[in-house]
């Protein structure tokens, strides 16, 4: 396909170490010395206006701050962004606007304070949008493809594996992993994909044969984001709230959890997951009786 | 001792169940039901104002909504509330205060998100009050009583045993458990935590030899809010982020970490724990070699 010529803002190159080392004792006296992930606050102006504090471990600051506007709708296209300034010497991130956002303080203003910490600060009115959100009726994911994505994550270097401490986020097309980022706050992370999909030409971008992963729990509002980045297909390491399960019924989102190795449970609107069962390891007796796929 | 006659806000018991069952499909093709954590919006509304609205899992509302006004700073002493009225039907919590509180708008309108999820909105502040803290000097704990307290939570009966996906904190005095909690957002159970301690009598509830535990991450909120509550040793079935541990040091506040069975690992003040590495298991070859305790 012909990408189309894409307005691509002036972005930094931030960059801050992602660990640091500090000494311990453990349980035997004996002392060590391990990894722990930075945690930094990045301030977010927009148009030389305080709108936000951030904190992050500081892997991709420009993308985050990209992703953050997007998401919180604050921003309708990336074309209005003129420029994204990162300097951590000051931990601030300066966005330049083409126009400025229209009533900031007006759609700032709404608190709702959601589950993820979960004190998540979203800004008015991201449940309004969910009946107005058609995800791709077609986008299907195999069990083999399923499969090839959870081994890509097992392979992939973290900052998770040295320090732990941080969720983990990506962006796959099928089983081909396009993105990976981590954070120490899992919506900081899907924030940041959302930034870098924006960047991407559109047409690519289509959420239709997308999958969201994401280490931490399909809670509410991480169901909402990848529903707005137009991802049908969503899988986490960890498990479901019942909002997040709801939300997903609602929008016919197909969301996987508890996925490990070859394991995984399909929540909701399991028609989009093409079952291969003799790709998975020998049954484990189930809690109930089987009544066939 | 004696405890002072206390004021005690009328506080409702509002109920709401706290999983639900839901029909899932596993890797074998094998149809099953799982336990999932409710989560529910609770919109708080401050003498007929709204404040916020918290997503939580509904176990303890009202000691939520309290703890919720106490860490934030927006109520200074629980003799300032009259009521906290929950209404599950309306999903709202109505807090009745003596004098209503000052300049609510002007101090709410900071926003610093935080990391737990990562976008925890805290109302302005916080920080600034970090230097006015003072921890107990003498606060200790013996590595026998961390044990102790480690297998009180393995024994607690919990929703996440059951549903997964929900965070627990726990206050202790030593290794007996005062108070525990889950929630869906770890700082919806720290903040309940508090709530809980505000109905105490003050000098029950002096920090000197209290014990704050959570399944989550040690971030730098959640270190900031146990010091807030006067609390000097912090137990966490998971990690530390850095400004998390910056924080614990500049605090004299004994972080410890990977809490689970007979392992951790101290990462600040060591000297509040008074190490037994008899009572360990037999050593694990350390990364590094051993220095001495």
């Amino acid at each position: 396909m012909t990408a189309s010529p894409r307005h691509r803002p002036f972005l930094t190159d931030a960059r801050a170490p992602l660990t640091r080392e500090i000494a311990v004792v453990n349980e035997h006296g004996i002392r060590d010395t391990v990894s722990i992930p930075a945690e930094r606050s990045l301030t977010v102006y927009v148009d030389k206006r305080e709108l936000v504090t951030l904190m992050t471990l500081g892997a991709m600051p420009e993308l985050l701050v990209l992703g953050y506007l997007r998401n919180q709708r604050l921003v309708r296209s990336i074309d209005e962004v003129e420029a994204v300034t990162v300097d951590w010497e000051v931990q601030a991130a300066a966005v330049q606007t083409r126009d400025g956002i229209q009533d900031l303080e007006a759609r700032t203003s709404q608190r709702v304070v959601t589950t993820g910490c979960g004190q998540g600060s979203v800004f008015g009115g991201l449940m309004d949008e969910i009946d107005d959100i058609r995800l791709p009726g077609d986008a299907r994911l195999t069990q083999g493809q399923l499969y090839g994505l959870l081994d890509a994550i097992r392979l992939q270097e973290t900052t998770y594996k040295s320090a732990g401490s941080v969720h983990g986020c990506a962006l796959f097309q099928g089983e081909r992993m396009l993105m990976f980022v981590e954070d120490v706050g899992r919506h900081n992370a899907i924030d940041t994909i959302a930034g870098w999909m924006w960047l991407q030409d559109p047409a690519r971008m289509a959420g239709d044969d997308k999958v969201f992963y994401t280490t931490g729990r399909l809670t509410s509002e991480m169901i909402i984001k990848a529903a707005q980045m137009g991802i049908p297909i969503v899988v986490s390491r960890s498990g479901i709230t019942q909002m997040g399960y709801e939300l997903a019924e609602r929008l016919g989102l197909c969301a996987i959890g508890r996925a490990t190795n070859k394991h995984f449970l399909c929540y909701t609107a399991p028609w989009r997951l093409t079952l291969q069962p003799e790709l998975a390891a020998a049954p484990r007796p189930a809690r109930t009786a089987p009544q066939g796929a």
